[in-house]
């Protein structure tokens, strides 16, 4: 293996304007999509690795990335990828910035930003795409690169081992999924601004696209406006369609019961961010007030111990992490395999518009055994990517470029 | 009333290098206790509020104030904190800065910091000491300042309403506090790397000069060091002293709980940061594992929502909100309101040294009818702040300048 030394870290503070009205919610009402990004340089190689965040503050990100990403220059990658578990434990839990969060906002976007970057440079000095080299590693090395840490009440290393090594004797039958391809989902017909007229033409468009699953923002102040837009939704889509219905974190626990009770009838797959994501207990209570309905969440939690308790609570029917906010690939894994021992599926959330999920969920399919359900697409950043995820016919076609098509076109020149 | 506009807002980075092993505990080995300091600039009057970090990224959090703190340039103070609750919504709230948390990390040290700048302000503008302009406010004055979103399934508003009202009726009967003081408790006895004997003279220092609680480091990896050293304070401070163990999050649930049944003969005031903050659950377990043993924790819960599920899953026996990493004064009231209404104690943790939560546990006692205990006491930056607590005989002297005691001396140029 050649070798490839960091020699340097840079941070890009990237920000993409949006047409009008794309990307908005019920609470974000006024997102400029955009990436703190590191790149580790290495030779001719360059690990690029993304944290997404909605504009303002994505600076902060970058600032921070650039403090503590210092440890990783002269680092040889191949060395760096063997027990990374232990370096990303050493940002993690650097004594200092430790109190910014703990494992939370400005500084854990900024740990996801550089984990991100280290597992797309170990990728590309490997030439592989980032998939497949998750699939080569044997469980001890994956297990090596994860920080498990608290979770041992409900997942042992051991038992995360077993689980690796019990799903290796059935790979083959599920290595399907890499010529067929993994399903994808609609968001964007949906945003909250969008007009009863545009979402009925985007839904004819998303389904001539081959897409059976589609996204729509409720979270209005006048409820009767969500509840008259999903059964608008489920005409125009049909029967067979599933129709996810996002609040992010709009209502209280109260609305969310009420609403929740008067959607039921056009069969919503699930319910995203009914509330506040950091209150568990009022997911659990909605959950069992609404069962069989189910809730979703996952977006926003900030870090792999909410995520335990979201799966001891039962407080939703899946799980949505994202490794651009999360530590990155290694914290996401560690959150599929805790959903794994759950039995609750994983449907990322998409910050990184599929560019990494994309192989992350082949990977949860192939070597965790976790049900393909299907990963959400948002075309908004195409134009951006140097490799863009390909959808063709609602389908995300594998990608077969080193790496985990993290890079951008037009860095800003490094902060 | 005279008017006060502010005119301008600055962030300032104060960093403050500590004795050899002060206040190291078992998670942050080498703090360097350090303010993120807003200052509102009024005419002759400076508004002054602090976020406390342990130096690294404090940089972050200035940057943060910078950017969040804008809309407050032109406001007139009383007018800006007539409705407040409005105006920290919108920081807090903010469509894109959002996204860095929701409500924790970076963003919200910053905004506590801010929210701070705002009350102390308004203090010295109308001339009182915290504590009293506090007590001045009628109960809708003050329900305004406060931001109650997603508390409804526990506390409305008119219930905090109602609180508020009842206890007006009995204040007189606590007003005592004021001229008695505020009892402390000395957390600098015992930190994590002291050798024994440096804690047995801290200790004999610490009891002569009145204060009857102490604080006692533990989370070793050698849980035999905790346990020797915990029956070492308890046979130095005698029988009738209050001691409480501090673990800073260090251990596993299991850890915990073999641990503290072992503690249990030493009789523990409490067992404060047991485990990982964000685990509510694991506390809920180890709460009921070794009941009637109590837990203590708050330090760094980033908002209210963690603090209602702490309360509703009776997962801690006290609670330790601290204003200089919640929301404020604001949302450590409503934090206040929340401990109440679940027959809670408050015992402020004190990033601020005290400075600032003498005040707000006079408030607790008076108006809201808390109980009083103790409030932490640390002395290490006391020759920094312009108008030291004073701690005479193991109590907090009340204050009597106007404002929220939080002037620190040679406030480094603005950021």
């Amino acid at each position: 293996m050649p070798s490839h030394v960091i020699t340097a870290v840079s941070a890009h503070d990237q920000r993409y304007a949006l047409e009008r009205g794309a990307g908005a919610d019920s609470i974000h009402s006024n997102p400029q999509y955009s990436y703190a990004v590191t790149q580790l340089h290495a030779g001719d190689l360059r690990g690029t690795g993304l944290a997404f965040t909605l504009g303002g503050g994505n600076d902060l990100v970058c600032a921070a990335i650039r403090q503590m990403s210092e440890s990783l220059v002269g680092r040889e990658i191949e060395e760096l990828m063997t027990g990374f578990g232990d370096v990303y434990a050493q940002i993690l839990e650097h004594p200092q910035y430790r109190w910014l969060g703990p494992h939370k906002g400005v500084v854990h976007l900024a740990l996801s930003s550089i984990v991100n970057a280290c597992w797309d440079l170990w990728a590309k000095s490997r030439g592989l795409p980032l998939w497949l080299l998750l699939l080569d590693l044997q469980p001890e090395q994956l297990l090596n690169t994860l920080h498990m840490r608290y979770l041992d009440d409900v997942l042992t290393a051991d038992e995360a081992l077993d689980m690796l090594r019990s799903h290796e004797r059935t790979r083959q039958q599920r290595m399907g999924i890499i010529e067929r391809g993994y399903p994808g989902y609609d968001t964007s017909i949906g945003w909250f601004q969008y007009s009863d007229d545009t979402i009925r033409q985007n839904i004819i468009k998303s389904l001539d696209r081959g897409f059976e699953a589609v996204k729509l923002k409720v979270g209005s102040a006048d409820a009767a406006r969500d509840i008259r837009r999903a059964y608008l939704v489920r005409e125009t889509v049909g029967e067979s369609a599933r129709v996810m219905l996002d609040c992010n974190q709009q209502w209280t626990l109260e609305q969310a019961i009420a609403v929740c009770h008067e959607l039921r009838g056009m069969n919503p797959y699930w319910i995203e961010e009914p509330t506040h994501p950091d209150d568990v207990l009022a997911h659990q209570t909605l959950a069992r007030a609404i069962a069989p309905l189910q809730l979703a969440i996952g977006e926003h939690l900030p870090n792999q111990l909410l995520f335990k308790n979201y799966l001891q609570a039962a407080a939703c029917g899946f799980v949505q992490p994202d490794c651009v906010r999360l530590g990155g690939v290694s914290e996401f894994i560690v959150v599929s395999l805790l959903a794994r021992k759950f039995g609750v599926p994983v449907v990322p959330h998409v910050g990184d518009m599929g560019q990494i999920h994309q192989h992350l969920v082949l990977f949860n399919h192939i070597a965790l055994g976790h049900e393909v359900i299907f990963l959400e697409y948002i075309p908004h950043l195409r134009s951006h990517f140097t490799q863009p995820a390909r959808v063709e016919d609602g389908v995300y076609v594998t990608p077969q470029a080193p790496g985990s098509s993290s890079d951008l076109k037009a860095l800003k020149r490094k902060m």
